[in-house]
């Protein structure tokens, strides 16, 4: 299945010829999945929007399932290479952490499509069960860097590591809700300001010391 | 419309006469309408749910589209209720809007199934477009919080408000995706935890210091 540079078609109208491959079917289909919901939708409407007959479809893909099956694995293996990437640079589970929160938030922001229909996923096959399994693969492994991160000091300890990955995790995923890459909001302010936030606070840095729960930094002015 | 204690109804069943009130069909409605979908789900199920018939509802509700008006209603003013309460514990914006982000957790919490059908209307219907106007001026008003939070200096100036009061607002949304009012983890401490991760950030507190981008906190331990 190497490649998805396979041309499976041209469209139907005459004087046109543009080649389509697997990666642009699987585009339109989880635009199409996304919009309208996948238990719901067929594949009627992705190959109205290719110009393509369902039968020219289904010569090259297996069908919607295999479809849902490309969009997550890709989705899952942009989100675990973050797990292992850059190893040189990161000798605390800390600073690995950062990047690995950091990292999601692009990810998310490159991959969007196919990080919503992954997220929306309910684990009513197998090919939705085995994306859960992976899902909370990828959960288990950021929660073992907080529980490390922790253990070697470089997180607060009042907080359950288990929740804190949660709380990590599902700021990071909610930005699918409303965060769209041809907007004016750059991926890498988006990426730099929730970690940020998630890491260093909303309260002004200087107000740290006055603890939790007081009223923060109001003396504190930055230049 | 005030109380919504009206019996409705008695079930089926033979020897048995628990009364059914307006909230009691609200509960089963808004959970079979979360389970479902919305827009796929008719009155059948909730009707069979209550031992109902169909008619018998309609008699003492308009029918689905006033029970998701009555069900974002209700969770739409508890997240209002939010920002007026307290008043005279808070004179700073600051520390107005780290409550409002606390107890907005503990609203969704303790009101998860009605602000979970708020937060997925989409705007198919009068109804929906007014609960996402309401939702909208609910934000602004999250966002005016941030605002004057760092005018007076108590919120980070290096994050734009109006992206800070997004990130604040997702994380706490988020929360209807994994959180189970009826599992371990007790709702003040989710909100105590989220809280202090937006605003205090996960790292070591002392780290603070070191400014963002370095690893935190290692040579830092709190008794």
């Amino acid at each position: 299945m190497a490649g998805g540079k396979t041309p499976i078609g041209h469209p139907a109208r005459h004087g046109e010829r543009p080649a389509y491959d697997r990666d642009s079917l699987l585009e339109v289909a989880v635009a199409v999945f996304n919009e309208r919901g996948y238990d719901g939708t067929g594949m009627e409407e992705p190959a109205r929007r290719l110009g393509l007959s369902k039968s020219s479809i289904h010569h090259h893909v297996g069908g919607k399932e295999e479809l849902l099956s490309l969009a997550v694995t890709r989705a899952l293996d942009a989100l675990f290479a973050v797990l292992d990437e850059g190893p040189a640079r990161y000798t605390s589970a800390t600073a690995r952490l950062r990047h690995v929160v950091r990292r999601s938030v692009e990810v998310l922001a490159s991959e969007l499509p196919y990080v919503t229909l992954l997220l929306r996923v309910h684990g009513n096959s197998d090919t939705e069960r085995r994306a859960l399994a992976r899902r909370r693969e990828f959960d288990h492994r950021v929660a073992d860097l907080v529980v490390r991160a922790a253990a070697e000091g470089g997180v607060r300890d009042d907080i359950d590591p288990y929740l804190a990955s949660r709380l990590l995790l599902g700021s990071v995923n909610s930005l699918i809700e409303w965060y769209r890459p041809d907007g004016d909001l750059p991926m890498t302010t988006l990426a730099d300001s929730l970690t940020a936030v998630l890491f260093d606070g909303l309260s002004r840095q200087g107000a740290a010391g006055a603890g939790p729960g007081g009223p923060s930094g109001r003396s504190y002015l930055r230049t």
